[in-house]
C-alpha cells in the first residue's frame, strides 16, 4: 500500500487528534433544545475545515431542525462519485454521574480517547475528513469525485436529511455512498457492515385522572396510569422473549445458510460477550437463536423509559394522572416501519385498560437493510481493508440502524459502503463512550486507500 | 356558644390569615436535600410564634432529619392534657407547570388559599396556633393542659418524630392528641375521622446489564429492566383491582355492618365524584365494593413513579442498566407494615424475570387505625362541632396515613382526635392545592371550643 496520502496522514497524526478533540469538546446532543446553539457550533467547525482542506461548494443548509453540511470535489471526470455521509450530533449524556471523566471534555486513557461522540460518530466521520485532507494534500487532488454530507440530527430520527435526500436527490448524486458508524466485529478484524437492522421508536401515553391524586384518598377508586403501562408492556413479549403482537414475525426474512454458517465462524465468545460487555448474570432473548443471529437478524422490543409520576429521592404518594412509556422495536427484512406500527398500535390499543385513555405515538422510524457482498465497492473496501490491515474482511450485520441508508436506497438508488472502525465495547449511548486512537489513525489509512482503489 | 377567646378570634381574621400567607410562603418541602434550609426556616417561624403568644419551654429539638417544634403550658391542675400535632413540611411541587399561580406565592380566588401546604398540614396546623392564642389572650390562661409537637417529616416518613415519641414519651406525656390533619366528608359537614389505612412505601430496583447499553446493539441479548418491572407490576394486581400478593387479604377486618351503612346513607354521588375529583372515565378498584369501603377500608397498591433510563423529550434508544418501581400498598385493620411488606418482598422476588436481579426496600411505613366513636375526647368533639356548625358530626374514616397517630398510640398510649377541616377538592399532594378560608376561622373556632369543652 505505497500511498503519499497515507504517509501525509502519518505525519500529520497528533494535530488530527487535536482537531478531533476540539470538535469532541462541542456538546450537540440534538435531542435536547437547550443545545441547539452547540449543534450548530459543531456544523461551523466543519463548514471551516472542509473549506480549509480545499473542498469545494461548501456550505451549511438550513432545514426545519440541526443543519446539514455540505461540500464537494467533482472534477474526477470518468470516475465513480462516492457520497460520504456522517454526523455530527451526539446522544444526551444521563447518567452523567457515572462517565469517568466529563464526557465533553475529551481524555485519554489506554490509547483511547474518552468522550461523548467519541466513536459515534464524530470521531468516525472526522476520519473521512482528514482521509480527504490527505489526499488532496499529497496529488493536489483527488482519485474520484466527492460529494460530503454530514447531519445534526442523527440521533433524533435524522428527518432533515432525509427529506433533503427526498427532496434534494439531484444534489447528491452519486454511485455509492461511504459511512463510517458502524463497528469491527473484533480488535484487528476488518470489517464491513452489509446489513442493519430497521426501527420504530414510539410513546405510549396513558392518561387516567384528570389531575395527580394522592394515593391515599384515592386509591381504590382512581385508574392509575403505571400499572396499566405494565400491564400492556407485559403483554407485549413473553417471559421467553418473544413479541407477542399479533403479526410481529410475518414478514421476518431468515438469513441465509451460507450467512448463518459465516456467522458461527467469527470469533465470538458468549460467554465472555456476556460477562465483559452485557455484564448481566445471563443473557435473554428468544429461545432458539444464537446472539448474532438474536442481535442482527431478529426483530426486538426494548422500553427506554417511563417518565411521569414522582422520581425524586424518598417518597411521593401520588397516583399520576399520566404516564408515558417509551418503546422501540428493530425490524428486519422484509418487516416495514408502516405496517409493524399498525400492528403494534392496534394491539397496545386492544389491551386498554378500563379507565385509561390511550395514546400511542409514532417518534422516529428506519428501514432494515441488507446489502450483497458482491457489490463491486464493497469488493474494493474489502481490497483496501486487506492492504491495510493484512487480513481478510468479515462481513457482518449491525442490529442498530441507520436510517439514512435506506434513504440512499430508496432515493438516490446507490449502495452504502459500511466500514467502520468502532469496537464492540465503545460504550456507544452509554457512559464512559470511547474510541480507540489507533483505530482512528488505521481508518483514515483504510479510507484513503480505499478511495484510491475506487478511483483506479 | 358564648365564648371570649372565640370572639377574640373573630376580631382577629385577617392578622391570622396574614400569618398564614408568610408561612405559606416558605418552601418547606421536606423530600428534597436543597430545600432542607426552608423547613427549618419553618420551624423558626413557628418557634417564634408559639413563644410570642405565651406558650412555655418553647424549644427546636434537632433530629437526625428536620428538627421538631415542641411547646407546653402545663398548668390547669386535675384537667386533662391534649396532646396538639401538626406538619409544618410540605409536599412537592411537579408538575409546576399545572399550578396556575405560583405554589409558594399564596394567592386567594373565590374564598380559598391556593398554596403548596395551604390544608396540608401548615393551614390545618395554624389553627391550633391560633385557637391557642385567642384562649391564652381572652383568659390569660388555658383551659386545659396543653402539649405542642409539629414535625417536618411528615411527607417524607416521619422518622425523626416516630423515634422521639418512641424514645422520650414522658416528655410527651398526655390524655388525648387531636390532630387536624384530615378533610370534611362535604362542606358545612362538621366531620371526625375514626380510622386511617397504614401503608407500606417500597421500590423495587431491577438491575440487568453493568451499564447502560445501546438497544440496536444488545437488543435481543441484554435483559431490560423496565420490562421486568412491568411484569412484575402486571403480576401485582389484576385487571380487577385485585391484589395478587399471596396471604394479603388475610388480615383484613371488614367494617361493621353498622359502619358500612352509615356510609351508605352519607352524601357521597359516585358519578360526581368520578367526574370532579377523580376526571377519569371510569372508576376502577376491586369490583363488589363501594367507593367509601375501596378507599377508607380495602387495601390498594399503586406505583407512583418509575426513574431510569431516558425520560426527556424525543428519543434515546438506551437499555438501562437499572430501573426503579415506586410502589406503595395502603394498609387496612388487621394488616400490618412489617407482615405486608415481607409478604411483598417475598412475591416480587419469586417472580424476578431472567436476567435481572431485584432489590426491594422498605421506604417507610405507617399502622392502620381504628378509634371508637365512644372515646369520652370524641364525644367531646362532637358536641363541639353541633355548637359551632350546628349539625351532627359524620364519622368517617380516611383512605390517607398518619403514621403519627400509631406511634402515639403504640408509645403513649392514647387516642387521637382527628377533627380536620380539608375540603374533598382542595387538591391534596397535587397541583392548586387550597384551604377554604372559612374553615380555617370555623376550624379556630371548633378548636376553641373543643378545648373549652374538655377543660369544663
Amino acid at each position: 500500500m505505497p500511498s503519499k496520502a497515507v504517509d501525509y496522514a502519518h505525519s500529520q497524526h497528533d494535530r488530527f487528534l487535536e482537531e478531533l478533540f476540539a470538535l469532541l469538546r462541542v456538546p450537540s446532543i440534538s435531542t435536547l433544545p437547550e443545545h441547539a446553539g452547540d449543534v450548530r457550533h459543531a456544523a461551523e467547525i466543519l463548514v471551516a475545515e472542509l473549506k480549509r482542506i480545499g473542498m469545494e461548494n461548501v456550505r451549511l443548509i438550513q432545514t426545519a431542525g440541526h443543519p446539514l453540511v455540505y461540500a464537494d470535489w467533482l472534477h474526477a471526470d470518468e470516475k465513480p462519485t462516492c457520497l460520504c455521509y456522517g454526523h455530527y450530533d451526539v446522544q444526551p449524556v444521563e447518567p452523567v454521574e457515572e462517565w469517568h471523566t466529563p464526557p465533553f471534555e475529551p481524555t485519554i486513557r489506554d490509547g483511547n480517547v474518552y468522550a461523548r461522540g467519541a466513536v459515534d460518530d464524530k470521531g468516525q466521520m472526522y476520519m473521512h475528513v482528514k482521509a480527504l485532507e490527505s489526499l488532496l494534500q499529497a496529488h493536489g487532488r483527488l482519485p474520484l469525485n466527492i460529494r460530503v454530507i454530514l447531519e445534526g440530527e442523527e440521533e433524533v430520527g435524522g428527518e432533515a436529511i432525509a427529506r433533503f435526500v427526498a427532496e434534494h436527490p439531484e444534489e447528491l448524486t452519486a454511485d455509492f455512498a461511504l459511512i463510517s458508524d458502524t463497528e469491527m466485529f473484533a480488535p484487528e478484524l476488518p470489517t464491513l457492515c452489509v446489513g442493519l437492522r430497521g426501527m420504530i421508536y414510539t410513546e405510549i401515553e396513558a392518561r387516567g385522572a384528570k389531575t395527580d391524586l394522592h394515593s391515599g384518598m384515592y386509591g381504590g377508586a382512581a385508574p392509575n396510569p403505571f400499572v396499566a403501562l405494565a400491564q400492556i408492556i407485559a403483554q407485549l413479549k413473553d417471559a421467553g422473549g418473544r413479541i407477542l403482537i399479533p403479526g410481529f414475525y410475518d414478514k421476518v426474512v431468515k438469513p441465509s445458510s451460507d450467512e448463518l454458517r459465516a456467522w458461527e465462524s467469527l470469533p465470538f465468545d458468549e460467554e465472555q460477550y456476556r460477562k465483559s460487555e452485557v455484564g448481566s448474570s445471563v443473557l435473554t432473548g428468544e429461545a432458539g437463536y444464537g446472539v448474532l443471529e438474536r442481535t442482527w437478524a431478529r426483530p426486538t422490543l426494548d422500553v427506554h423509559g417511563m417518565p411521569g409520576g414522582f422520581i425524586g429521592a424518598g417518597a411521593k404518594t401520588v397516583i399520576p394522572a399520566k404516564a408515558v412509556a417509551k418503546i422501540s422495536m428493530r425490524l428486519v427484512p422484509d418487516m416495514t416501519p408502516k405496517e409493524t406500527f399498525a400492528l403494534y398500535k392496534q394491539y397496545v390499543e386492544s389491551l386498554r385498560p378500563k379507565g385509561i385513555e390511550l395514546d400511542v405515538r409514532l417518534i422516529h422510524s428506519g428501514d432494515p437493510i441488507v446489502i450483497g457482498t458482491n457489490n463491486p465497492y464493497v469488493k474494493a473496501a474489502q481490497n483496501a481493508l486487506h492492504q491495510v490491515w493484512g487480513k481478510d474482511t468479515v462481513f457482518i450485520r449491525s442490529g442498530g440502524s441507520i436510517p439514512i441508508v435506506g434513504d440512499f436506497e430508496r432515493n438516490l438508488h446507490i449502495p452504502s459502503v459500511m466500514m467502520g472502525f468502532g469496537l464492540p465495547d465503545d460504550n456507544l449511548h452509554a457512559p464512559n463512550e470511547k474510541f480507540h486512537i489507533a483505530n482512528f489513525y488505521r481508518g483514515i489509512d483504510s479510507l484513503i486507500v480505499f478511495l484510491e482503489e475506487v478511483g483506479k
